[in-house]
């Protein structure tokens, strides 16, 4: 098992989501997918659909990171841009892919047909590989380690899916989560000690407020598993010198 | 009217967001509210709490925007990082503020007091004024134009709405108040619906005791004034068609 951590850069394309009219779901959705692969998510931007905004975005993360996905304006309109910007990101230049035009000419054959609009979707920059797509016609595009997806989640999820388990990943981050109904601000202290004694481990404290109620979730996170159990223990007894009753797993925050 | 665009950048700090376990609300929250404040999000960064991340991010998108907002990493544990990162952004030292530690005093006076966790919420950059936090103690943090808010969804909203009309924007923010004896618990779908109905309208509903009975205040507000009357007269029409008696300008809560 690998002791290389693997990083990955997400961009989010689409001024519906800087406008506040659709509420993200894809950064929550690709987080949590790449956690069970092994490969942190190190950094997210929310870009608007600019050629010029995608293109830095793009380069900037994928600079700096194993992985880079992207979501969103691989549509039909004129406003989805995002398969342009990647190819001059790249420096390559925009081709028709037959396999993503048969796909389409199947998938609107009983739908009025292809026509240009659709046929924008069959278009990737050179040399990119198909990510099925199981929901509706268009698929992702892979071109190496950068992943151009969907904008809408349910479909996205169906390429994720799709992807799990293919990529390379370190060892894979495990986490134990304790919590009750703690102020975090009375354990702020004994959190601090208790990451600061078990070295690979990060503690992280998340308040929530339930039944009018403050509490906390506690969430231990390591890639070692002895050290993860050890960490764990420590802080549950630790609350438990300090007179606070918690419960494993945590507090669902409702 | 100005013909100018103001823009701003977000920073949401946190690894819970990119660890999926913490689904952001943030990004559409402020979102919305700039719109209503006639500036446009221009790009939003979700990084970790990671010093040498934050201050990155911080610099690249307050050197590009009118205003700059932060969420998240300002509270009590060690994790919250964010007013050390700003403050080595900013090129300030950190200082303790004294109407902060005020706050925070009172604040936790019947809750066991302020301890070394807690005081921590009374530090911000050099030069800084506070932004009132009317759900819990510890303030919000204004250096000219950029803004360090809570990461806890319905504190960040409080502090948003204390900023309410007090930014240079795009084009003026235009109201509309109608109110009556009329519980908000009984027509928050109604609110929520009028408002997702009429983009760029934002509606806040201010509840009140008057002669022994419960209303509210509903104000719409918009920087645009066509959409501001639209929505105004579908509220009034919802609350009718749900046998509600209601008042242009609202009802005085003495």
């Amino acid at each position: 098992m690998s002791e290389r951590i693997y990083t990955a850069g997400l961009v989010v394309i689409g001024d519906e989501i800087l406008s506040g009219r659709t509420h993200d779901k894809n950064i929550a959705q690709v987080a949590s997918w790449l956690q069970v692969q092994g490969i942190r998510l190190g950094e997210v931007r929310v870009v608007a659909d600019i050629e010029a905004k995608i293109i830095a975005a793009v380069n900037a993360l994928r600079a700096e990171h194993d992985y880079l996905f992207t979501t969103g304006g691989i549509g039909p309109t004129h406003d989805d841009i995002t398969v342009d910007a990647i190819a001059k990101a790249l420096g390559v230049p925009v081709v028709v892919h037959p396999e993503a035009r048969a796909i389409l000419e199947r998938y609107y054959a009983d739908k009025g047909g292809v026509n240009e609009g659709r046929l924008r979707m069959a278009r990737v920059p050179e040399g990119a590989e198909l990510i099925p797509n199981r929901m509706s016609g268009a698929p992702g595009i892979r071109i190496g380690n950068l992943f151009v997806m969907a904008g809408v989640p349910h479909i996205t999820a169906g390429m994720l899916d799709a992807l799990t388990g293919t990529l390379e990943g370190g060892a894979p981050l495990l986490s134990e989560t304790i919590g009750g109904f703690i102020p975090e601000s009375e354990v702020a202290g004994l959190l601090r000690a208790t990451e600061q004694a078990h070295e690979g481990c990060q503690i992280g404290s998340y308040p929530f407020f339930k039944d009018g109620r403050v509490g906390s979730n506690f969430v231990i996170r390591s890639t070692d598993a002895e050290a993860l159990a050890s960490c764990a223990k420590a802080l549950g007894e630790g609350l438990d010198a300090a007179g606070f009753a918690w419960e494993p797993g945590g507090i669902a925050p409702r």
